[in-house]
């Protein structure tokens, strides 16, 4: 059987950088060549970075993604890598696609998967992108891959399935392709698929029908909690459907909402597991693999000869998975540091409150960027505890983080002589007076403001817009607040493991959770345990379930209808709220979409 | 030939409001029936509102629908209108429907329509909706249209063209339908179309095939400048294809972002136009029709024998279009006053700066809800002018608004004494301090606060987040500045004409404009002439040029690289900035969506 190193490039590009990451493939590239790879995949769209929204329609960064492929095909060659086969998912446009395929690129004649267009012409209307009301013509994007070898595009294919549920919006932006692409090196023929394709039947199927070895799929494939369990069950099947071995590699990193886990992955085509990478970090993994000899009628031929015979690497490490626990906090770190780092941050500020929420985003700011670029303020009023200030200061110690306290008074009685509040409004107030102050000092010094709230305060509206909703990110707004416990208690534990101090002060852990905006304030003064909360939240937010099968699963019917109300009413105020790390099936993000005005209210009697 | 009258309803129903909008539609087709209408029409989805967005996929709200609509068609007939065929648009799912038509309508075999599921079965996995990561079954919603006969549903449609563009999200939320409905009522033919299925090749061109007399097209079209224009051209074009009378009747009202412009008409099958309701107002356009006796084999058939004649009413109003500066003016007007009555409010507030932006709001407010519900709030700082404290009574004396001032020098000092603050962090701490007191009187007396930004400023970042740009709601957020100032002077010119006293105050709209958070502040200081920046923002955020583009067409590099750069890095404000009304083809809302961690930036040398 011939031979083939592959190298998977798990990667973290930026989107819209292209040179960035265009060095970036060259970089990974030169390193697997060194290891003697034949064969190097980088993610899906890796050049543009994903997912790009609607940049996919502008048309000078179309023409800028076409340019930056052929520019990165004559770097690899320039640089002496030209003999690997490379393969990188781009931004195309299909008249450019068109173009290439009739004639625009070498030895057309010879490769039939590119003799036509790799997309459908005969676009239905329903499938085509964003009509321009005003009749701009406009090429239609295409979310494409591409092999490099020798300086040249050899061969190009179009996603077949556009994602248009939950966070993507694939059909806003993309038409699918039809046609398989398969290259042939060393003997071997490679099917190339994108992402969703795996997720859908048929393309694997195909891939089996044209007989190849290898199917490599290429992935943007964004974390959530137990996703790494339904991947490697699904490229297993997979492959023993396509009867090859499928080279599954995957993005890692953030990008706004999103968090990319790795996990990239080789199963043989029996469904066993040959190769896995570590989830949230960058790697290349290298593996030798033992595949069929290429008879595909389709191919595009790179090289039709197997190579000689040659010692292979020793088997590929097999990356332990992570414990849930361990998992989250790893995409809540990448999450966060990403979103500080691409956006040119070094360092962040938010209330050190004393409670568990700002405890653990400061761990985990600690552990993205460094505890001395993590700026904590004690803004204490006069219902804030002494032990709330003390366990705050206690906290920054443990990271080493700064700290310094701004006593609230002052501007809160300015305020309360010219307005006379009393409630609500003097609860938000004090809110507002700290979010005002975090701003000031983000303006004044620098730093990205964090949002410390949770997914259980977001979806009830327990939180103060303009207060401590204010920050350029949310680090555990998809936290729930049992997770928030859960997290906290792990991450000390862990560092208890490993012979560090806990950066979580215990006293942040074992109160009851409090705003402290006035005296003897509780959360569950207004809220239900956070147990009981999350677990209807779960059911409502996550799983879009009504009252009715809600009181059906045993829950109280007037905490139902209390809770489903306030997640609605709270709507505005999330939409105004900073973006942050998805972790859960359905975030409060691009994944669910409510109106704000909006009378429909969950009834537990029922719909009829 | 056959006679026929016929009732567009062009109502205003409400997001969720099953029981509201089923009485709306009971008590238009009262006043239809009371006209001697046989046949009523009311907009697309007007049982469930529109756009509902993720509503369509929870389970009990679309069982909700469809016994929303069993009941209409029992409450229409229990109210005596049972004679009338009543069209509305409504949310069914799939099955519901293969199951009604199997069987569970009566007459299912001598209505050939329904003798088979309306939507296609084998469903293209590309076209399904939201597939659920974790394999819970869902029904497939389906954006349909119900015919209600004497106590029943006689026929169903499912709309063929789905939008997946601009502000649309329709292939997240629906199946497609692929059967035409068409309904013989009193001898005629009725052909069924829902919006999308006008603008797209096809649904027309199958009326003709149809031999359908009448086609009737329900819509939820939204308003933007110049849409009036295209919708008659079209409509006329699609009339002649056809070769039917069409009848288009359309939603009016605001629902969030979202405004509808009514605009409902009726086109002969030469292309002429019959009847045009006015814009941005319930209105019941009801008219006579001469109509062929229909033939089409595929008729549900309600009546087969046409009417005895009888003398038909006087020709319908064709009712004038508004000029450019009116029709965008009631939109926003009507966007404001939906977005407040529907979310139960009756007041709002927000601060009164004497300047162009909050007076434009100020006036839009009373002209929505009237000046007494508008509460002014002018809260001067000491680089606030007499001038601009003067401009924000006067400007409430003739709305008859309530205003008071609220100085914050005391709350500015006092931050100040804890912050040391300079340069932009001192300029954002007053308009937070602003921001503050606006929320917090909000939170004391209930009113909803207003955002007062312009899209020109929200383009480039020119606003203070949490400061000035606090609110549930931004009137004027997708009007540029130099459509203020023609609005504003439209206005004035307006009030004049009909001899009363302008509402907006001379002075706000001739000074030079200044945010006045320094002395002697200008926005020119900053930012370019506004005619110059809209000009660029336009072909920008509108048209999605890039600056290459932008370079050609005679703007300065350095410029258009400022501008564009600045338009970038404003889009984590933009993220939390409140909704608001819609007028253009592109707004900032649900049709602009950008990432915020991008390193693409235009620039004027080319792409390559």
């Amino acid at each position: 059987m011939p031979q083939l190193r592959i190298a998977l490039a798990q990667v973290n590009p930026v989107v819209g950088d292209l040179p960035g990451n265009a060095a970036l493939v060259v970089a990974r590239t030169r390193e697997a060549v060194a290891s003697g790879a034949h064969l190097v995949a980088f993610p899906e769209m890796v050049l543009t970075g994903y997912p790009i929204e609607d940049l996919a329609l502008r048309r000078s960064f179309q023409q800028a993604s076409i340019a930056a492929l052929e520019q990165l095909a004559a770097t690899l060659q320039r640089e002496g890598l030209g003999d690997a086969a490379v393969v990188v998912g781009y931004l195309d446009v299909r008249d450019a696609l068109v173009r290439a395929g009739t004639g625009g690129v070498p030895d057309a004649a010879a490769t039939p998967a590119m003799a036509e267009p790799a997309v459908r012409a005969e676009r239905d209307a329903r499938t085509a992108p964003a009509p321009d009301p005003l009749g701009t013509p406009r090429g239609a994007p295409v979310n494409a891959a591409a092999v490099l070898h020798a300086g040249q595009v050899v061969a190009r294919y179009a996603k077949h399935h556009l994602p248009n549920y939950g966070v993507f919006d694939e059909f806003r932006y993309f038409v699918a392709g039809t046609r398989p692409c398969v290259v042939r090196l060393h003997g071997v023929d490679v099917a190339l698929l994108i992402c969703e394709d795996l997720w859908q039947d048929g393309p694997t199927a195909q891939v089996r029908e044209l007989g190849a070895g290898l199917a490599l799929v290429i992935n943007g494939s964004p974390y959530e909690l137990h996703k790494d369990d339904s991947r490697l069950e699904l490229a297993a099947r997979r492959a023993v459907e396509a009867g090859a071995t499928l080279a599954y590699v995957n993005m890692v990193g953030g990008q706004d909402e999103l968090v990319f886990d790795g996990d990239s992955l080789v199963v043989g085509p029996d469904g066993s597991l040959l190769a896995r990478a570590p989830q949230f970090a960058e790697h290349l993994l290298v593996l030798d693999l033992d595949l069929p000899e290429g008879r595909s009628p389709v191919a595009a031929v790179i090289s039709a000869a197997p190579l000689p015979g040659y010692a292979p690497m020793p088997r590929a490490a097999i990356e332990p998975r992570l414990v849930d626990e361990a998992e989250m906090y790893a995409a809540l770190v990448v999450g966060l540091r990403d979103y500080v780092r691409k956006n040119g941050f070094r360092s962040v500020t938010f209330g050190f409150s004393g409670g568990i929420d700002s405890a653990l985003v400061a761990a985990l700011a600690a552990d993205a960027i460094g505890g001395a670029n993590v700026h904590g303020l004690s803004m204490p009023s006069r219902y804030s505890s002494q032990h709330s200030q003390d366990d705050a200061f206690d906290l920054a110690r443990r990271l080493g983080a700064p700290c310094r306290s701004i006593p609230i008074a002052p501007m809160f009685d300015a305020y309360m002589a010219a307005l006379h509040l009393t409630g609500l409004a003097e609860e938000n107030l004090q809110a507002r007076i700290r979010g005002t102050t975090v701003m000031a000092v983000s303006n004044q010094e620098g730093h990205l403001v964090l949002a410390p709230g949770n997914k259980s305060e977001l979806s009830v509206g327990y939180s103060t817009i303009y207060g401590d909703a204010v920050g350029g990110f949310g680090p555990i707004k998809d936290v729930p607040k049992t997770w928030v416990y859960r997290l906290a208690r792990w991450r000390n534990a862990e560092a208890q493991r490993r012979g560090e101090e806990p950066p979580i002060p215990p006293g942040s852990i074992d109160k009851a959770p409090s705003a402290e905006l006035r005296p003897g304030q509780q959360d569950t003064d207004s809220l239900p345990e956070y147990d009981v909360l999350d677990d209807i939240l779960d059911d409502y937010v996550e799983h879009d379930l009504g009252a009715t099968e809600l009181v059906a699963q045993g829950f109280d019917g007037a905490l139902v209808e209390q809770v489903l109300r306030m997640t609605d009413l709270a709507e505005y105020k999330r939409r105004q709220y900073p973006i942050g790390t998805k972790i859960t099936m359905r975030s409060f993000g691009r994944d669910r979409r409510q109106p704000i005005t909006n009378r429909w209210r969950e009834t537990a009697a029922g719909t009829d």
